[in-house]
């Protein structure tokens, strides 16, 4: 066979501070998949810190930006968190995506390791379902200069501390006021990050084809501030009004220390994620094995 | 002035069979409309059912397929149920509306009778916002026929009934197999029905721009069962699979005495309803108003 | 061994016009259970119902209200519907009911049939925990006449037909006015019902020991109408004010067609039902279990 | 006439260090009130706090321990929170409390501050309706020591910071494993704070008669983890098992930086708040005015 994609960059647990090292399996389990790739007559890539944690010397490497610039195809192996790293940092070259899981499935590694090699080499051949993930740009202005800056995949949370009261804030949808918030916070979701805090705080799932943000409060004072699905195409702008020890938070990266009247915007990023599945991947599928919903379907 | 619009069609409470004639102050509402477009140069034609409960003989009228062909502009004054219903039935000629409501103004219905001169008279003249509502088209297919094809504007509704337990509904997406729903019912809402009984159900709210339907299941029996938001570019499918005394209801029209393996076909309609607003409404404030939202806006 | 219990009554499938006669293997079981029971010395007097379409005709049987004169134990074995109907029937003779299930543990059925024996052993030799559930007496009441009496083990539930609008139903708790509820309709569940129809429609949980019912609007109109949890000493009055095609359920019995002004009185009987369980039991397993709750526990 | 209490405290906002003096009405509503119950032959005497603050120099003042141990009922003037402190100092005396609010009434501060003395008068005289709430007493212990105590009229509240991911916590009841939570946080209420943040957080309203606590998880990641409503007579254990930042908050009072294996007991104290209201007050009238609940009742 002959694969649809030639340079393919191979990614692991990515930029994980704090996780230490992969496991002995998770290395195991990144050199078993450059083999196959490489047989398969596949440039095999690795990103540099996945190479030097897992030891595997045998293939070249690079860095994030590099495998953007060079590669036509990411392989992911890890968790949801892992596959939406990769896709914050390779959106703007457009390098698509397959995510590859060694433990449960995630809900975009959808692919289990075991018996990865039947799922990815019909994809390898072009046999796919290509999903297209928006991202969110965001941005926290003080006093009119931009003092953090960031993309996030799943949600811009912006919440208040352990010991402090209720946050306050107003929030504006292309420069129209929609309402003041008093609540422990306010999530503004992606359909990616529609399943994830934003269904935990009483949000709906949004599917991936939706172009829109889901704005959920979190624990909201008044009992008629309910969900609500907005439009990606506008700005929404989050002004905080009152509350103590505020931050704000876009996937994993946090902005801590708020002021009142700082304004964190959000809008569609320029570019999107594209995200790579078998023939037969079925979003609602994935739901429902996720959500442990009855089965009894075809 | 010169209004924009020549031919305007005033239509009051539409099909209302229950409810009699309108009250008096209804009929002198329509008249005094009626009278002030007049005044403005517009040709006024009344719905013919409008024009005979308020007894208003000195302009000419029409059935709502005459006006729909005739006019270039609707008047609704009534409720968000009238609106609807001029809605559903004006769709397919194109006419835009405006809703003036003499009691408390409602979702769609937001010009007060009171002072309706200066609100309409800048929008006659052209100055207005348009917001297009999406229709549904569903229809009840039975052993591959179609026993029964509605237009709803607000929702879908497949329920049980008074003393009968739950029904068990099989609900696929462009083909594509969802969920086993085991409820009370199930919700299939457009933006516009997203505020009415899908709200009431624990939905979220759909702003009018977004190009989908939310799914709320009433009183699920899994707990995980949550309300989901569809593209409403493909076509929505539900089949009873158990359970007695179901009905489907498609706004106000019901179809009882369901059958296991009908199948209710929800699809977007051909047409939209084109809604006109004055220049500066927003979205927003109609939420905050209905909804008992703190203010604090500027 | 010596058995606390003498008079022990076996229980089958209890009351169920629709369901037919038990499978083959519910019969087996029923005398499968008695044989054992005679076996460790009881008396075993079979339900008559349960023996006829057991066919088994080498025990005394009774009727439910000989039972509860007669025996001082029950054994019941089917699932939770089973359970509560015995329940309901035997409340008044105080007779103490153990449950055992065949198929997928319910909430109260909470012993398995395939190792019934080295559970049930310490059970009737005085090894047990008490776990005592409130009953509801529940009249309608037309024009100051008691047209409808009922025990419910579970809920009261009024709710609208399958193709009509809300119902209004005006509440009162101890004779002072709680709200106004417009709704699909309304559920007062028992501490044993919250985890049933009153769960799915939003409701908490009640642990069995609470002197209360939870009232649990049903796709409420009003955002701020929750759940509230109210003292089962005081009589619930819940009257029909508006609304067609109206029913009052009472577990699984039904009063169809209630009319404006109906009043649905519901108030603590004056017997509780009385469940043993083994002695490690415990409400929170139970409920960990039947939800999917993570485990992680000892 | 004569009043059945003698000694009459008078207590402005209780220990509020962050809010200042009171604003100059308030210091005038004080004394306007102080004059009045002496006018009724009552010994007054105020809180030294509140005497300082609002420059009262005519009547003597005790700190709140004399006053408990002096006076026969406490007048608290103010808003819901200082009513709270006022019954969290004023409990193991037993003095009964009646709550004046300047603004817009409160769940337990019912009466106006500018009709007081109509509705105070009979009170005065022994025509009152009295309305006990229980009190937690929570402790935190760290290595088997107590490093915290305090009481709570509304609830514990075990959460993560702002910036940090979820937190687990280990739940057990009277010794019995129930749980183990994944959320934001957990909050334990009593029937006062059934209706504050609890609440919010989507829980339902305790009537103040029952004996019973509600435990709510905020944004739980597990759907079908829901609040249940426990017996106030067995002890809640909430153990942290895993997060980082997370405080335990008891009504305002916090203690920070809680440690992996830190255990929160929770108990009922064993001393109650006994508030004093006027004899047609009814509970659920303060709710309909609180949430905005159609009325419509007599």
């Amino acid at each position: 066979m002959t694969s649809t994609f030639r340079h393919v960059a191979l990614i692991g647990k990515y930029h994980a501070p704090s996780a230490g090292a992969p496991s002995e399996s998770a290395s195991h389990a990144l050199g078993r998949i450059a083999t196959y790739l490489r047989s398969l007559g596949c440039d095999v890539i690795l990103d540099t810190q996945s190479a030097i944690h897992a030891s595997l010397t045998d293939f070249p490497c690079m860095d994030v930006d590099g495998l953007g610039q060079h590669c036509d195809l990411g392989l992911v192996v890890g968790g949801d968190g892992t596959m939406l790293g990769a896709g914050r940092h390779l959106a703007k070259y457009g390098t698509p995506l397959i995510g590859i899981n060694g433990g449960r499935l995630g809900f975009v590694t959808d692919i289990a390791l075991e018996d990865f090699e039947s799922t990815i080499t019909p994809m390898l051949q072009g046999e796919y379902e290509e999903d297209e993930r928006p991202l969110m740009q965001a941005r926290v202005m003080r006093d009119d200069q931009c003092v953090f800056e960031a993309l996030a995949m799943n949600d811009v949370v912006v919440n208040r501390g352990s010991t402090s009261g209720m946050v306050e804030l107003r929030v504006e949808v292309g420069g129209k006021f929609v309402s003041n918030q008093r609540a422990d916070g306010l999530i503004v979701a992606t359909p990616t990050g529609s399943t994830a805090y934003a269904l935990s705080a009483g949000g709906p799932m949004l599917h991936p084809s939706i172009p829109a943000w889901v704005m959920v409060p979190i624990a909201p004072h008044n009992l008629s501030n309910r969900p609500i699905v907005l439009s990606d195409s506008q700005e929404v702008t989050i002004e905080v009004v009152a509350g103590r020890d505020i931050s704000a938070n876009f996937d994993m990266q946090s902005l801590a220390s708020l002021q009142h009247g700082d304004r964190i915007l959000v809008k569609r990023a320029d570019h999107s994620v594209r995200f790579l599945h078998p023939k037969d991947w079925s979003y609602f599928d994935t739901l429902r094995k996720k959500l442990g919903w009855n089965e009894g379907g075809a």
